[in-house]
């Protein structure tokens, strides 16, 4: 009988409400699996910051790192919007991905066939959209250095970030991505913009030197203005893609956006070892917070994804993944996937079909 | 009877055959509107290294500056592609800009009724959709010192740029958008990343001030990742969008993409005074190069947009944009946009059509 050790970090907003639906979940997986966990629910973001006054307290932190895997539901929201930038709820996430060495986010997404219509594409061109983004997610213009304020030859303020790449940073994450390539359909596109920045252009030419332990994987390369046309475009052109933190982070936006139905994605970022962090790539909805009324799918396949990627639980993994796939095709949907004929839930009763199937 | 120096700068691919559709519509709208214009023409791009060496040869530099308006066709090749990054011709058309000092990027993203269906997103979607970007060209990652390639303390190479932007380069383009936002629907979204770069915090903070002398245009703010999102979504939410240099680049793409007809959309740089840049969106296309089949409205439209904002013809820009309209309406259309129903016809056949509306 295994046993995994779990820290739980519920955030703001909706988190709670989720976090609860996948715990139950987990649960019920683990006693047909034979897999037991132990939790550590922690605070992080806006709750952490009303409980201590910083967005990620050490405790949190430490009792990640001891911990097997980190489930997170989402931070942030209106009532902590007017803080100074370095106590908002967004930092807390940054320290815990620079504090974990998670340096690989993987963004899948995915257009289920139940919510083909729910994109604001054309069915014919988002139908089988299946793209993974492989995001560095520790380096970049988010951590470069120098940054701050200061000021310039004739005497006004300036704002400044450093994006930067050493060799070692891109080879990881391309090892990452050809490997996850690799498992997928073989193809990896490698996202910059070489014809102008001197950081893309060592990132295009140690992705190409990692290309040779991987010549099984169909390696191409793109400009980030071509790619976010390109997703628009004809997404089902992409396989895997790999980038950098910022045009990671748009890139993989604009992608989970054309599926229509982003309360459904989940996210997963991991280091070379040591626990992955997992989260919805949703936000904390602060709207609907508290009104038993938020999807609890991508949390919950965030777990799924929990289980394959840390612990190698493919089993387990997948009986979840069906139970949210049997869901959908029963007609469920909660009101941000809600579509003509079919029966509007909320959290609970979502929960309440989850666990039957 | 007014006369008006232009530079022509056909560049490659495709440049030539629409830039030449572009002088002759030019020509007869002139002889209309009692307007003539002189023109030189020199080279820029790969043309120029063809020729030169280099893709900005000094003389082309001093030519548009010397003049009261450029118009530009297209950049690139595959033919070049392989060349040091110091040496391509896209080093050409950042020379011109920081060169000629047109800070400020005028990209509408606007849906034409006739080619709603040409769009990836559904009709009723992008139905209507009429977005201005308005992208700061001269500062930014592009431009920003330090940069290049170094070594890290743990001996590793290093690629890094610099995103920086200082009070007065916020200013000066916050002016331009405010202005531009007055004239159009009276909102304006500045797209940034504040949440996590500095070099955002100074850009928002100046947009709210300069927001100060324009209080009948209201201001929204969206971060850059979010904006990837809610073009795709909701493209009609938006009128006039400001953000920085490398930010503008990826978001004016998307946006042009999702019209379905990038090849009817033109642009303009411009700067305080002095001529600007007047260009289409879409690129030098050399895969159908020579062949006739090069849409070429958009350069025709960019010639539009060159009477309106350099001499306020606005007359002989509307007669223009009339002819182009009525030219759809006729059901001619080019490779590129082609739909059932309607006439194949190449650049040629495109321009005499053109001209006799
Ligand atoms: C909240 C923010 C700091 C974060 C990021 O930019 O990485 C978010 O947008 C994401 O993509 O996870
Ligand atoms: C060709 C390239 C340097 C250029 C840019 O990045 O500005 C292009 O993508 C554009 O948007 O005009």
């Amino acid at each position: 009988n295994k046993n995994y050790k779990l820290t739980l970090l519920p955030g703001d907003g909706i988190g709670p409400e989720i976090m609860k639906v996948a715990v139950d979940v987990l649960n019920e997986v683990g006693r047909k699996h034979e897999i037991t966990f132990t939790y550590e629910e922690k605070l992080v973001g806006g709750a952490a910051i009303d409980a201590f006054g910083t967005p990620l307290p050490e405790d949190t932190l430490e009792c990640c790192k001891q911990s097997d895997a980190v489930l997170l539901a989402a931070i942030g929201g209106y009532k902590w919007d007017t803080l100074e930038a370095n106590m908002r709820p967004e930092r807390g996430l940054l320290g815990l991905r620079a504090g974990m060495e998670v340096f690989a986010n993987l963004r899948p997404a995915v257009v289920l066939p139940q919510l083909a219509d729910a994109s604001s594409l054309k069915k014919d061109i988002v139908s089988g959209t299946d793209i993974m983004v492989v995001r560095e997610l520790t380096g970049g213009i988010y951590f470069g250095e120098p940054k701050g304020f200061g000021t310039n030859a004739k005497g006004e303020r300036i704002g400044f970030n450093t994006m930067v790449y050493s060799e070692s940073e891109v080879d990881r994450i391309a090892k990452v991505a050809f490997e996850i390539a690799q498992k997928r359909g073989g193809r990896l596109c490698s996202v910059e913009k070489s014809n102008v920045l001197e950081v893309s252009q060592l990132w295009k030419e140690r992705v190409i030197k990692q290309h040779e332990n991987y010549k099984d994987v169909e390696l191409s390369h793109m400009y980030i203005d071509n790619c976010a046309m390109q997703v628009i475009r004809d997404p089902k052109q992409f396989d895997t893609i790999v980038t950098g933190n910022i045009f990671g982070d748009i890139i993989s936006d604009a992608a989970s956006m054309l599926t229509g139905s982003i309360g459904m994605l989940p996210s997963a970022a991991v280091g070379s070892s040591g626990p992955g962090l997992y989260e919805p790539v949703h936000g904390s909805a602060p709207d609907i917070a508290g009104q038993d009324k938020a999807n609890p799918l991508a949390q919950v396949l965030s777990a799924a994804m929990l289980l394959r990627y840390q612990f190698g639980e493919e089993a387990a993994a997948k009986s979840i993944e069906e139970a949210v796939n049997a869901t959908l095709d029963q007609g469920f949907r909660t009101g941000d996937i809600m579509q003509e004929g079919m029966k509007l839930v909320g959290c609970t009763q979502m929960q309440e079909a989850l666990m039957k199937n």
